[in-house]
Formats: C-alpha cells, structure tokens, sequence
C-alpha cells in the first residue's frame, strides 16, 4: 500500500467498530451526556447513525426510534432493527425525513440525536483520531470522507492542530466542497452516489468547523470509489463500505508532494459483497 | 459470533498473513531449511502455496517456478507473478500437473518444493498454532480446512495434544474424511467445489500424523461454504476466502456439548469479491 499510495499510510479502522462503523462513537457519547430523567430517543437515519443509536440506547436501557427512508439499504436497516432499534418509514428526500421528524416529536416526548450536526455528536466521533494519533503521532494529514461532517469535524476538533485535515466527497455529492469553496453553505444535491453514507448536506455547525480550520475538500468519480473499495478489500483483506473509499481513492490520485506518513479514516464497512467466484 | 455458535469463538486470521494465507509459514520454512548452496526453487500450485513459494524465494534471492493449471483463479496467478515468481502452465488435472513437473526437473537443477507433503511445510504451518495457543491457551479445539493436509497436520504436531484439532471439507471434496474413515488413503475426486483451495489430494506425510491423531473431519455442503463465507465478511468485516469458510460453516452446525471456547483458523483471503450495491 505505501508504493501505491507514494508514501506511508496508516489506516484507522472503524469498520471493525462497534455497529461497524464509527457513528457509534457519537451516538453513545450524546446519549452519555443527555440529562439523567430523559425518556426515549429518535433520530432520521439512512443508516449507520441508527444502528449506532439503537446500539447505544439498547446499552443505557432506552428505546430509539429510527426515522428512515424506505429505500435505505437492506443491510442498513436490518442493522437498525438487529440492534433494537424501532424503524419508522419516510421518503427517500431529505425534506420528507424532516417533516417526518417534526411529526413524531409532536406525539411523543422522544428526545432528538441529530446525526452529526451537534456538539456531542462531533466530540464523540473526534474519539477515533485520538486513538489514531496515541498509536502514531507522526502522520501529517489524516484523510477523511464528508457526508454530514461529523468524522471530519470531529477529526478537527481532535487533532486541535496537531496534523491537517483532508476531506473528501463523491463528485456526485459535492456539497461540502462547494459550501466551504465559496464560503456559504449549500444544499446537498439529489442523492446519487454509491456512497451512500455520504449524501447529506453538510450541518451548520460542521461547516462552521471545517470553513474555520480551512479543511480542503477532494473529489473523486464513481469510477474511483469502486475501484478503491476492491483495492482495500483485496489488498487489506478487510470489508469496507464504498463511503469509506472516497478518501482511500483521494488519496491514490492526490499529487504527493511530502514522503511524511499520512492516516486514512476507513469509515465502517455495512456493506454486503457478493460472492461469485 | 459466540451467539451464533453457541460458544466463546475465537479466530486465527491468516488472511492478515503475508501473501494473504497461511502458505507463507511453511513455504519460508521450507526454504529455511535447505542446504545453503541449493539455488532455484519449483512447485506445483494451483495458487496460494505457489504465490508464497514466489515471496519466501524473493526474500532469499532465489527465483520460484510455479507449475500452475490453466483454469486456476487469474486473482491467485497474478499473485504468484506479482511476488516475482514464474508460472509454467500446464493442463487442470492433477496428473497433468505431475507429468509437468517432472518434465521441468529433468530439465533445470531447482530443488522441488512441494506443497504440504514435507516435514518443513507441516512444521512451518503448525506456526500458525504455536501463535494461536500463546495467545488463547483455553481453547479446547482447533478447527482447520483440509486440502492437502498441511494446515492440519501442522496444527496436530503444534498443538501437541494441548486441544483437539478437528478437520473440516466440503462435500464434493471428501477425499480427507474419506480417506480417514477407512483407515487408506483415497485419491481426491475430481475438483468441483467453491473452495478452491481444498481440491488437492491429501498428501501421504499429512494423511499418517492425522491417522495417528485420530482427527475428525466434518464436510459442509457448497450452500453451507457460501453463507459462512458472507457471514464472515459481513459479521467481522475481514475478507476470507470460501476455503476458509469450510471450518466456519461445520462449527456452526456442530451439536454443542461444550461451553469451552474454540479457535477457527482463517486460512486465507485470497478472493475477489463483487461490489454491486
């Protein structure tokens, strides 16, 4: 891998977390610091972060209530359930979440874990680069996807200067990149690209950390984040999810100028590869 | 995956091992242990065991040969290549296989190197135990594949009598269980199963040390290999090839009479799996 990528490279790897990918670090972080006599929880998931949430409510006794567009991925959803969490279907477009959101709230006294935009939620996922870093302090870039901007916000708020923060996008979902590109924040386009744990618009708090910290934004076609997938799966021997290979593709066509090491966030891996050999 | 098998699980993941499967223990052993002024080295493979040949030569300076069938898998020939070792084609079935080999030493003065019916392989695979037992004493069994015979002879010598080992094949190729049960050794049928790396004969060395130890062997139906194959990627996110699936599926379906906790060697992860989400 150091010969493909032209330098050193180390690998965090969040898809062998708990609920498989890193959004369980968020999730239980905002659940330990919710007041002591609140009752159930609800978030809108596509998918990682409800599994996370149903993960830990399950662990702090609490029940969590997934909003989660019916065209979510089977694997996905079936985490939500498998780890107890209750599914409550929406749209697929991001609005009929909210509304479905705002709907629920109305009728019970659930309390909202948004799934990144919140200050729990981003110290939660900026665990992992702790971690990252006590185990190898000298890498100079840590390189991360954007959905939401959780993991790259979090990574921020972790490294706190330390080493700089790369992120990356699907071209097909760019938002990130063209928030912090002109300054102001943009909706997400319409979700298209296969990964998929990275169609949300960007929060208002992570843009806020990302826009201050000046964290450049890499794009990468369909084409590269399939061919970046196989690559870790065949050359680690590990299963990550497409999302986790926006940055492992970044990073293979980034203009290496530096030999430093540098630290990749392999995101999670829900994923189901299909076995035809 | 201790609910799902009814036990405390532990797993040897040789897939994480140089060139991607145990095969790189006993091929480095092997070519540790011969007299010092021996030169280049040949084998017949139809994959792993070729591709570490190839490795364990290059570290040495010596130049591999690997007499390797058309049809075996092109991610498994491009190994054996990739780790700087020379294919030498020959026809798919055994004897084919055999009469190639024999040609190629008339011809050259490289020392064969066979694939698990040699003192130095089955002492070099049995590494993969000696590992394994340092860091879970506790278990009461070791669960291997069985091809050739290499693994689980060299995990019989290893463990020493310190666990059980128990053998595992598929179905449609129960030349081991076969052979085992009727006390003589049977010649393998023709190859035919997903696990592509089980197809080999059991070797005569391998066949007396699992005799002697009385070591069962369970077979598991080619449905059974594939489903254990994509829990293992789906449930501990590593990639391992159906070979490696084999003990998987027959510890699943095993009649629990003991809480004790078991180990599972992964062989190998040498596959290409489909991304098509």
């Amino acid at each position: 891998m150091d010969a493909l990528f032209g330098r050193k490279v180390f690998f965090k790897c969040e898809n062998f977390q708990k609920v498989g990918a890193f959004k369980a670090r968020g999730a239980l972080n905002a659940l330990l610091n919710l007041p002591a006599n609140s009752g159930d929880v609800v978030t809108h998931s596509s998918g990682n972060h409800g599994a996370a949430l149903a993960w830990a409510a399950r662990k702090l006794g609490k029940t969590a209530y997934v909003i989660c567009p019916t065209n979510a991925s089977r694997f996905k959803r079936d985490a939500i359930e498998r780890y107890g969490g209750t599914i409550v279907d929406c749209g697929p477009a991001i609005p009929q979440r909210e509304t479905a959101l705002q709907s629920f709230l109305q009728e019970s006294d659930a309390t909202f874990v948004p799934p990144y935009d919140h200050v729990d939620i981003i110290a939660g996922q900026g665990t992992a680069t702790l971690e990252l870093l006590e185990e190898v302090p000298n890498v100079t870039e840590i390189w991360v996807p954007i959905g939401g901007g959780g993991l790259a916000s979090g990574t921020v708020v972790a490294a706190n200067g330390r080493c700089a923060v790369v992120g990356s996008e699907p071209e097909l979902a760019r938002d990130a990149h063209d928030s912090l590109g002109s300054g102001r924040r943009l909706p997400a386009l319409p979700p298209e690209s296969i990964a998929d744990g990275l169609l949300s618009s960007l929060g208002l708090l992570n843009f806020e950390i990302l826009h201050r910290a000046h964290v450049p934004v890499r794009l990468v076609s369909e084409d590269e984040i399939r061919a970046a997938t196989v690559l870790i799966w065949q050359t680690l021997k590990v299963v990550i999810e497409p999302s986790s290979a926006v940055p492992v593709a970044a990073a293979l066509k980034d203009d290496v100028s530096s030999k430093e090491a540098i630290a990749i966030i392999l995101s999670g891996g829900n994923v189901v590869p299909n076995l035809s050999v």
